[in-house]
């Protein structure tokens, strides 16, 4: 493909996205593809000679296209979004066509300081403690998801707890990491891959609302300091995956700095909340967090991968990730006056992903995400009412922003079928959790593109296939 | 930004990028921009109204392209390359607006479809064996680099090597790894992070050629076993990323097979070179191999990030990797006819990347690759005879692909102040690396449209600085 046929190539991908977005309801929102139905149409062999760019594009919308579950759809209420928007697909695209590496400031230093200068401007716009600014003894840094950040924080509080001597001798079993029963599986796989053990992960039980009971934290690890056993971190989420809860930030960080045990808080999802001030009540007591995550690349409008991740104190995350080979060398890192993002994560290569977070930013504004983020939880909030007022369905869990856990009251086993059919139908997509042992729908909307309309359609489609599948 | 604006703005950043790429040898390869230059120049907070798109992007123009180090430049001879391509960046574009997430099959089967089936193509395109197929035992996972592949590698070795107890229990430490004085530093950042620790990694030294020296590496492998240790993963490398040698495969994985050590081979950029069969030489006894990962991202036209990882048995790698909370339970996933890439990979979110890798090899078709590997390596190779053969320079390393390390004969000062003025000219991009304890310059090409003019200009340019450096 030359540079002239990447102009008329390109326009065609331009606009085949636009219409996609203007026509993405026509699609079934799940794909409904079996297993092996796509790679059969898919030649068994690579092709010998190059192809012209309209033949993939062709194979692309007949073959891939219905193999495709459209997160951009506002009919995806599944997991937690992964939403995009116009001005971060662009970022993207000039980040992609200009191929840099920010592994090192002097690898493009444009690459590191935009990112060092918009995760200043998050700490503004989400009204977090002046620690995690670069200007302090902390600061931020883009890593590809929150497992990353907190495999990342986890390392990080080792390497504090041990004073380095885990990466010298490795780790010798005696380290104890804290969670509820309703963290996020990645710290559980971030506990295997650090060579923990999972048996030195302690979850937590929660209260009623799902939040960590901070009681039985104290307890824990009271009970393991005397085992001789080292507490060196605690995981607090604000806005769980299961049921979005928050965990009780301001009590388990007051435990966390009694004991002298590391805190992170995974916000995933819900640290975007945090745009609007009304909502910032649930990041009370981050000041007191040693590290904090959050995706815009969930429920800001930038396509993943984009996490950022904030330390109060660089030196022990530093610690854990930094190696210098000599032909990594170069007199910008040695001056000590420039940051080489390669030592705040887990490899060492990394794309210019400030760019398309810079475009949302500016292209929204900061009212301009507050306006979204604020009607998204306006209209879950009035489901969750409308559900809870409902004579066959019930409300399992609080619903502090944008995601509402329910089911109806005819058991596990109906609302599984529930489930099933609303999702091979095609109109909505809906994902489940466990909340007490009993099988409950999740309803999450945070795509860029729902109106309340969507939500309210949603509802209308709920109620209806239920009546359907109880009258069988 | 409505859906018209992102035509608008989609057909300017495309003609932005076509318009880059033909001009881009005017600007200094390596930027010239000083630490904290970018930063001042941008408004201290965030804009609380949204702004339009030319306003950005002329800021992009105006305060970061200064500061960007043109990896897309013919020109840049440093590191490893990082080169893409106009397929490859409209496959990470439709990637971006698709906005999909691959962490399970069902969460869009065609991403994790198409990834299998591109992985497939690549083991029949580099020759690699069959037991790396996904219909074999084995199979292959795009991940974001090679320290993840490297880490990966690490996490199922020893999964395999202590049958998951230290998944249960921790690391004991009492587990070794063993790479060569050349091996990347990712490794020995994957041992950090794995809790293995330093003095558990065994660096085995080099013989003249800069290739691991098998003979030592079985007689540590005793030694340690002696002292009542358990050897679990050995790293060899093609194509170091120091001076480009390779590691004698062959002998290594002898030893590895007779003392039940997993055998991860690295040929993360090197990897490339086996796309010709004349190459392949290169990769003999890697049908011995339990791991392998080179990166399409570096030599292969495919923009960061895209690391092909490839396990002879996938067991260990998932046993390491697994984790199954109630909310991504899912029935494909259940039936067991189905990829979960999450499980094959750190983190749990993934972009639909194999995309753009399609796009690639379809692109350019396997005879299209070839050829430009090909002319790639032959340029370097005659340059590295020049170099040879010219009175003041020498070549300090074999030269077996497309890397060449050499030096001035007038000693590390005069190597280090002819690289700063090279690079400080801007009119090419090199960096260094130190052999034997001795500082030599690195000339690497596989920028997608470096030609021979250009790699014949570098070295005027080289030698001309050469003589004025001399005069002074």
């Amino acid at each position: 493909m030359n540079t002239e046929e990447f102009r008329r190539n390109g326009y065609a991908v331009i606009d085949w996205l636009a219409n996609y977005w203007q026509t993405v309801e026509q699609y079934p929102v799940l794909s409904q593809v079996q297993p092996s139905e796509i790679r059969a149409q898919l030649p068994a062999h690579p092709p010998q000679n190059g192809e012209a760019f309209p033949a993939m594009f062709s194979d692309f919308e007949q073959v891939l296209l219905p193999g495709i579950t459209h997160w951009q759809s506002p009919n995806f209420f599944a997991y937690f979004p992964a939403n995009t928007s116009p001005a971060s697909v662009l970022g993207e695209l000039l980040s992609a066509g200009l191929g840099v590496q920010g592994m090192l400031w002097a690898t493009s230093p444009a690459c590191t300081d935009l990112e060092t200068h918009v995760l200043d401007w998050l700490v503004e716009m989400l009204g977090l403690p002046e620690k995690f600014l670069s200007s302090s003894s902390g600061g931020g840094v883009i890593h590809g998801s929150a497992s990353e950040a907190m495999l990342a924080a986890l390392l990080a509080a080792r390497e504090r707890a041990t004073q380095g001597v885990t990466n010298q001798l490795g780790t010798n079993g005696n380290l104890v990491a804290y969670i509820s029963t309703q963290t996020h599986s990645a710290l559980e796989k971030a506990v295997k891959i650090a060579g923990i053990g999972l048996q030195n992960l302690r979850k937590i039980e929660v209260d009623e609302h799902f939040a960590m009971r901070a009681d039985l934290l104290q307890a824990q690890i009271r009970a393991d300091r005397a085992a001789g056993l080292l507490p060196f971190m605690v995981t607090a989420t604000i806005g769980t995956t299961s049921s979005n809860a928050i965990d009780p930030i301001p009590q388990i960080a007051e435990i966390c700095q009694r004991e002298a045990v590391w805190l992170h808080v995974d916000a995933a999802m819900s640290g975007t909340a945090a745009l609007a001030p009304e909502f910032r009540y649930s990041h009370a007591g981050i000041a007191l967090a040693d590290s904090y995550a959050f995706n815009p690349h969930k429920w800001m409008f930038t396509n993943f991968d984009c996490d950022c991740f904030f330390v109060a104190d660089r030196t022990a995350l530093l610690k854990a990730l930094s190696i210098l080979p000599e032909y990594l060398r170069n007199q910008a890192s040695e001056s000590g006056s420039v940051i080489d993002y390669r030592d705040w994560q887990i490899p060492l290569g990394r794309r210019f992903r400030a760019l398309k977070l810079w475009f949302v930013i500016r292209d929204f504004g900061v009212s301009g995400l507050q306006k979204l983020v604020r009607q998204h939880i306006a209209w879950v909030q009035e489901l969750a009412q409308q559900i809870a007022s409902h004579p066959d369905f019930e409300v399992l869990a609080p619903v502090p922003f944008n995601l509402v856990c329910f089911r109806h009251r005819l058991g596990d086993e109906f609302n599984q079928k529930l489930l099933e059919r609303l999702n091979t139908n095609g109109k909505i997509y809906l994902t489940h959790t466990k909340l007490n042992g009993r099988y409950c729908l999740r309803l999450c909307a945070g795509q860029t593109n729902v109106t309340r309309e969507h939500v309210q359609h949603a509802w209308v489609l709920i109620q209806a296939e239920a009546q359907d599948l109880q009258a069988q």
